[in-house]
């Protein structure tokens, strides 16, 4: 076990390849050898023609796993042929450092000097987003890379004081540009809703959206899923810490039933914090647990 | 981290001495420093003069730290001096070996070579019991030992058929007999309820309660809290598998309703396995999740 005194940090790049599983391989086989990196999760998305890949290590070594994994990418992958439904930059498009037993300041310091190296060693041009964001406008992610400013838009954009990179060159190459930065923990959760009208999901994930009024910290979008005849409230919780799940799912199954409809089924898409689990099972049975009551805690940490 | 291959084994060894904790200490001191050993709590109980010691280590360890936790107790420990509410058999009374990544049968062999070695070394009555026992009705605890049999009792009883031990002499020392068995991680669950009336306390009790008609697998008391100046319902849940915690609450709730009382808030006595954690949040959140999608658990395991 990485004993209690080391600094450990989770990293979930993404990369712009979800067809061709031998270079997300290859970008992986990159850090493999890499002491304590350990890879705990791997998401490839065809439709949107995406990865991302869930890695943990020690802090004195994310800047070394970063770098070889952004070095595989940008010799992979080439922008210039890439097409998706997801909003892109780059080979490696976001690099998120999230604290694990490390602190926040911590990842801050790691990602930008990451992201420093970025632009002197591998010349591909650096934004800071999230708690890095060394531009306030860019602490938001929507506000760098959106569905209207991708690769194609950025070659021009960046050569504007608006997009001037924070490290690395003010031009583009076929690896386009990296956008690295740390961040709490974050929890993809979906529920589905039993209907397959997408004006009724539309209309609920708004009352639920932070940003529409709804519960801050979340953000929601509505999905017609036709491998399930259903319509699906998707969900990004930016701080599991203010915004517990229960309330969430008991707020959703209020707007439900507005409609006449109620939430089927929830999922949870790649890893959750057991603090985010302890919270629901605290609200619904009263009770005040910590992480300290959970027998394999206790043993493996 | 013990890793993956190694067969942990929990135990939470009953020890007749809740006052003087020099003496507990030095039964903890006893197993410092076999290697493994993890001392992950200690409940120490001067209403019941009993203290309840919760530790790890791999199985191939359990029978060394067993021997010397009962040798030591047996030499600090004077049954003919001891008085408290619970009953108890011995300085060791009660002895549990609890599968975390052994095996239940793992823990059966381990659990009756330590009865064994505690019979012909240490010269001490030893009755197998649960997973372990030899003679059907020992299979309960309470079978064994009660409110009727206790360390007096059992010095005339031991010379009976029904009470030969299953290792060790037929006659009682001043050490008394231990009762050694593997059973499944039990759940020791608390629940307020908001009055003062036992008399409700022991209905609702009752109702819960797996022998009288109640939940499977679910042992229930009901106590009145002077400090709290409320009822407590107090549960062992004896197997989390088949009784979630979600169906004890909710099902207490329903029994409530009748008194026009409710639960006020509940606790968790001593540790709680992960995937209880988790069927009450795949309960109410309708969803599906494993361990796997925990964070620290993909991370320190």
């Amino acid at each position: 076990m990485p004993d209690k005194e080391v600094k450990i940090v989770e990293a979930v790049p993404n990369f712009s390849e979800g067809r061709d599983i031998s270079k997300i391989e290859k970008i992986i086989d990159s850090i493999k050898n890499i002491e304590g990196v350990k890879i705990l999760d791997l998401n490839v998305d065809p439709q949107h023609n995406r990865s991302v890949i869930t890695f943990t290590c020690g802090i004195e070594r994310i800047i070394e796993a970063g770098l070889s994994m952004i070095k595989t990418a940008a010799s992979l992958i080439d922008m210039e042929k890439h097409s998706g439904l997801h909003p892109r930059f780059g080979a490696t498009d976001v690099f998120p450092i999230i604290p694990i037993t490390a602190s926040m300041d911590d990842c801050i310091i790691a990602s930008r000097n990451l992201g420093r190296l970025v632009g002197s060693e591998l010349n591909i041009p650096v934004y800071m987003y999230s708690e890095s964001a060394m531009v306030p406008e860019r602490r938001n992610l929507e506000n760098i890379r959106n569905k209207n400013v991708q690769y194609e838009e950025l070659k021009e954009l960046i050569k504007t004081d608006k997009y001037r990179p924070d490290f690395g060159p003010d031009r583009l190459g076929s690896a386009g540009a990296v956008i690295i930065g740390a961040r709490p923990a974050l929890i993809a959760y979906n529920i589905y809703i039993s209907t397959d009208d997408i004006k009724i999901g539309r209309r609920i994930a708004s009352a639920l959206r932070g940003r529409d009024g709804g519960l801050n910290t979340l953000k929601t979008l509505a999905f017609y899923i036709e491998a399930r005849k259903m319509v699906q409230i998707s969900m990004n919780i930016t701080d599991y810490k203010k915004t517990s799940i229960y309330k969430i799912f008991e707020l959703l199954s209020i707007e439900c039933r507005r409609y006449n409809v109620y939430p089927v089924e929830s999922e949870l898409i790649g890893l959750m914090p057991m603090d985010a689990l302890i919270d629901v099972f605290n609200y619904y049975m009263k009770s005040n647990i910590t992480r300290d009551k959970i027998l394999e805690y206790k043993i493996f940490t």
